[in-house]
């Protein structure tokens, strides 16, 4: 039978997918938004975030107050650390999903994807959809496989945010300065949305094995 | 007489301290580095980054060990728990420093900003110093008047910010699309550092006050 320190904390473990949850919703949406020029969805995204910051709000009053009624020594007292780091990267992660829906925004009714970037910011967007899906399992089952695969996927998104920086410096490119500054901003979001759910991962497979995954200390 | 707890929380507060003042000296030699194309200081701040990374590192580890060894509860849990956020965002202070050392180590031995842009980065460079020393003040004395003026130099930050983005794009600029991602890139570093100093003077602000500050929930 499970005491009631580790029913709250697996009630935190639950809330924290919840909220990866949505981070994982407002990024598929707003990749929709972004490469369909929809302005519903992208203003579902904007709007959408309150409620990730809230969630984070309210998840760390909730471990802060477990803290403090139930002492926590040694791997309790980590789990409990590494969730309110897992929160503040999935918060982040959520700012990062907005960013790109306010992208699709300001374009709008203009496509903010030239078509000679279409298939790189698709590919970033399945490649980030890929990494959130395992970083999702990580959270939920501990699955340290995938925790060590998300570090292949975020290579794959940095194979990817160089050949648009190169697709922009290319003879190809005809849109000018403003098309290049957009495309820069959203390579750059991709490639922290990654990092972020790369960390995470790191979190969990330092978490469950006291070891540092491949390539972190 | 302090007990021991309050000693080693001043102790952590110290350290702190320490780690900002090496962000504080990163974010210096970061844009001294960049301004006079000086590769030997642009390598200095990239080594540097690892002596930040594990100030990290170990400061987090003494946080933890002491919420292990005290069960602190209220305002002392409380205290900890900000100074683990705030080391989190001085990491990554840190790391923003390091690109923008990296972008001058990457355009050496031509100047990584073009004439044209050298006053608008001059003043998101002093804006960026002015905020550091601010928050090393907030930090040190818990200073809340400094806490709020931080955001007004924030807003600085970011009309500094719109400047350097409307001078891409306009018919001034004839320095082509590398030098516009750079400065995107280098626009976008000086903005995020604020940000982090913002955040920290908002968690700072909160803890004296257990009110949030003007524009935070």
């Amino acid at each position: 039978m499970r005491d009631m320190f580790h029913e709250e904390l697996e009630g935190i473990n639950t809330s924290l997918l919840g909220m990866a949850a949505l981070v994982k919703e407002a990024l598929d949406q707003s990749c929709i938004a972004l490469t369909t020029a929809d302005l519903a969805i992208a203003e579902r995204v904007i709007a959408a975030d309150d409620t990730i910051d809230h969630t984070q709000h309210d998840l760390d009053a909730r471990i802060i107050n477990l803290m403090a009624r139930q002492q926590p020594v040694a791997s309790d007292l980590r789990a409990l650390v590494t969730a309110l780091r897992i929160s503040a990267d999935l918060e982040r992660m959520g700012d990062l999903a907005h960013h790109i829906a306010k992208l699709a925004r300001m374009r709008y009714p203009n496509n903010a994807v030239p078509e000679l970037l279409e298939t790189t910011i698709k590919n970033m967007s399945s490649a980030s959809a890929r990494i959130m899906e395992k970083m999702v399992t990580v959270l939920q089952y501990r699955d340290l496989t995938r925790a060590l695969e998300i570090e292949q996927d975020d290579d794959e998104m940095d194979k990817l945010h160089r050949l648009l920086i190169s697709t922009l410096l290319g003879d190809e490119w005809t849109h000018g300065i403003e098309t290049a500054i957009d495309m820069t901003l959203l390579g750059r979001y991709f490639e922290r949305f990654a990092d972020h759910a790369v960390s995470i991962s790191h979190r969990v497979y330092f978490l469950v094995t006291g070891e540092y995954a491949n390539g972190e200390r």
